[in-house]
């Protein structure tokens, strides 16, 4: 392990946190909050001053990256990230306990949405934009962002990529790994201007506005105020349902359609496989609610949102779909599951992975037919490598290890299975709220702190897709080398 | 699809049921029930002239068996087995619908011990008597059986064994599969027999003694009493926990104990997981539950004879568990899923599985550390080929995806989340009551026909692991060839 490299990314992150919360700093001196403005400008100096020290003093020691170093780095980041994002909440008093503020970072960072708040409009409206910040930063990562405006020597950059992007494979969308990572940027920044355009036109207040779209736009979820979405107008709720769709979809998508390549945009699978759960799923619930709504707008209106809302794993909510009939739930929490696509910045297991599952089982049986042929798992008509088919598999078989020894910790808590088993899936799935005592009701407030922390870690192994977070815990990944690399050793 | 050999086997099929219904007719002449020894003669008589036709018709067509076709004749004996099964119920007017006679025969085939019954003592002893029964043929497997007894030309019916035995792969414990099915028999038998003479030395009577037997030795887990386990000592109640915890075990182990190769039995990495889990979790539940008993001995016989009942899959308790806390709770949920040994008549979704699945995750990290290894998952030493690691997790996919597709179905049918979820992980995991409309102390009739259908599929796919009762879904599969088979073609 080269110790030089991984501590110069991590002073750079320290560097972009920092200037990430030059946007909370401004809203709370626009808000005249300006205590809070105080706490901020305290956190800019910390975060700056970590940070330089960490570059100024490894500057030397930086050599290419190796794809486990990648990894680590990744990891250590989000960890880095969450535990300097967390400490506005804590230094103002908003989050008295500093486990709590770190649990609320991590949320919002990941993109979840859990909350351990109780009263959101009790906050001040500097650390409230910080929150929903944490959702857009965090959406489509902090290291690509470093990687697409940082000057660096050679490619080696793409490692750290590949584990940070959610989903099974990052696609070169242009030979330059750096070049990609700008085009995925523009594309978001574009598409959150457009969204927050539109919900300004709508008349949306701009703290709303800016709040919600961040949200959205990572598909994280959290609240801005106590009331939910009760004052928002049916137009301006279906702005958002839009947009989390929008949000879930593989940016590949977009990259192709502004190349004008419009025929290889819709025959991506995966794409064409979530556009058609969306439908499918949003019409047999409408048939199941219809009878609750009696009006056939407000049924397709209020279950479209929900659906684009949970399989995007944001967790808004316009209504409380609690009460809706069982097929309606198990659909809901089947879709919860399966998350959005690979490539963008939903959660879950990525509808990809599902679409390579499904395909490898086929193959499987198609193999016990003909016994002598050698059949390949095709995605969009290429041929995808065993590596990718078993690295999926595991991914699944490890998801479900993390998902059994989650819910066994967090049972020591003592709370009733269902919030047990919810807390869980909603923080592995970066979802945002579950059932029972974690209900959208309800909150993650009366959880322990070793509960808090065990789920801090799901939503950071969800996020991160398991590998980066636990890689950390293996002993073995911390042997250090300083050496100079060889090119025969590998 | 060469439909003689089918045929031909399902043939044989009804004629071994015509036998096996011999056993609850001579309970019924001893009880009596003059009413009952009819319907069982009649039901005999039908299945000994289908039997009949099928072999007399097709003993001509029989040739060697290529793999989907001993897959298919597993998934339709099955089927053809508890279709017949579920006629003396039926015919005595003790289940008056044939769906819910169908469903009970199922769940005694498949060793799942789910029932629709409200009264198990209103029962006739002769239908108590087939009821357990099924538990016992089933455990082991009848096509085995078959095999093991019937003459045949050739070993192909390697196929079928591999198909109906339980577990990820079938050792050939002797070069001659026919030989293996008959130690395996041997085994099953000599261990019945030993509990059966310990719990009529420790008072329990014949009845009650054979039928619990059955159900043990299947892990089955059918009452015999609307009592329950009230009734029996502590004695009675040990020898059935030591007992199911031996028929969980991988029947291999007991062949090399049988052969004097003690070194090698216990060095069977399945067996050992299997056994160190069943400590672990008795030792944190009784920690946990010690409260509520205040006496170290009750608690670990109680929670002993718990651990050792679900890890089995076999459903017996001797106290209401539900009421235990959340750790204990979490714990035996996921010991139902995990299941017994491959190799045992236990259901879930095996030790060895986990073993592998596990290993093949580690074995992703190795690699990730060092890229250029050529590393091979091992089991007891000896490398396990890729082609069992992809099916081991291509049969978890494939696991996830029938649960998540029969909650849907079953949630149709307008019961509570935790009925639908636990209704279906009980029959697909074969392990008998679930939680809620379905827990221990309710039963399964208020579900729909329909709802009752989906979980009989799901037990057979479940007892079958899920191959042979898919492919019978597979219309490609049905494609018929009468043509001779030439050795050039595949």
């Amino acid at each position: 392990m080269n110790l030089g490299i991984i501590l110069y990314v991590l002073g750079m992150v320290c560097m972009f946190e920092a200037g990430f919360l030059l946007l909370p700093l401004f809203t709370a001196f626009l808000y005249q909050e300006y205590n809070i403005v105080q706490v901020y400008g305290i956190c800019i100096v910390i975060c700056m001053v970590i940070g330089l020290i960490l570059v100024m003093t490894t500057r030397k020691n930086r050599a290419d990256m190796k794809p486990k170093e990648g990894v680590a780095i990744v990891g250590l980041s989000w960890l880095v990230l969450s535990l300097l994002g967390a400490l506005p909440f804590f230094l103002s008093g908003e989050i008295p306990h500093y486990i709590d503020a770190f649990f609320e970072t991590v949320s919002g960072f990941t993109t979840t949405g859990s909350t351990i708040l109780t009263d959101v409009d009790a906050m001040s409206y500097g650390s409230r934009m910080w929150r929903s910040f944490t959702h857009w930063v965090g959406g489509m990562g902090v290291l690509v962002f470093l990687l697409a405006l940082l000057p660096s020597k050679n490619g080696s950059f793409m490692n750290l990529m590949m584990a940070e992007s959610p989903g099974p494979d990052v696609s070169k969308l242009v030979p330059k790994v750096r070049d990609t990572a700008k085009y995925l940027y523009w594309i978001y920044i574009g598409m959150t201007a457009i969204q927050l355009i539109l919900l300004l036109l709508a008349g949306m207040q701009v703290f709303d506005a800016v709040t919600l779209t961040f949200g959205t736009a990572g598909t994280g979820g959290f609240a801005v105020r106590s009331s939910g979405f009760e004052d928002y107008t049916i137009l301006q709720q279906g702005i958002i349902a839009v947009f989390m769709m929008l949000f879930g979809i593989n940016f590949n998508f977009y990259f192709l359609l502004i190349k004008g390549k419009l025929k290889d945009a819709f025959k991506m699978e995966e794409v064409l496989t979530y556009l058609g759960i969306i439908v499918a799923v949003t019409a047999v619930i409408v048939i199941s609610v219809y009878p609750m709504f009696n009006n056939l707008f407000y049924a397709i209106h209020h279950v479209f949102f929900t659906v684009s809302s949970l399989i995007t794993t944001t967790g808004y909510a316009t209504v409380d779909f609690n009460l809706w009939p069982s097929i309606a739930l198990v659909l809901l929490v089947t879709i919860m599951f399966i998350g959005a696509c690979a490539g963008s910045t939903g959660g879950g297991i990525k509808v990809g992975r599902i679409n390579i599952m499904v395909k490898g089982i086929v193959k499987e049986f198609y193999t016990l037919f003909h016994p002598r042929s050698v059949k390949k798992v095709r995605m969009d008509g290429r041929p995808i490598a065993h590596d990718v088919v078993r690295s999926t598999n595991v991914f699944i078989a490890l998801y479900l290890l993390i998902f059994v020894g989650s819910v066994i910790l967090v049972s020591l808590n003592g709370k009733d299975l269902v919030t047990t088993f919810t807390a869980v899936a909603a923080t592995l799935n970066n979802i945002g709220p579950g059932l029972a005592g974690v209900g959208p009701m309800s909150n993650f407030s009366e959880l322990s702190y070793f509960s808090k922390l065990v789920l801090s870690f799901d939503m950071l192994a969800g996020r991160l897709e398991l590998l980066p977070i636990i890689m950390l815990l293996i002993p073995s990944m911390w042997k250090v080398s300083r050496k100079p690399r060889q090119n025969l050793k590998g």
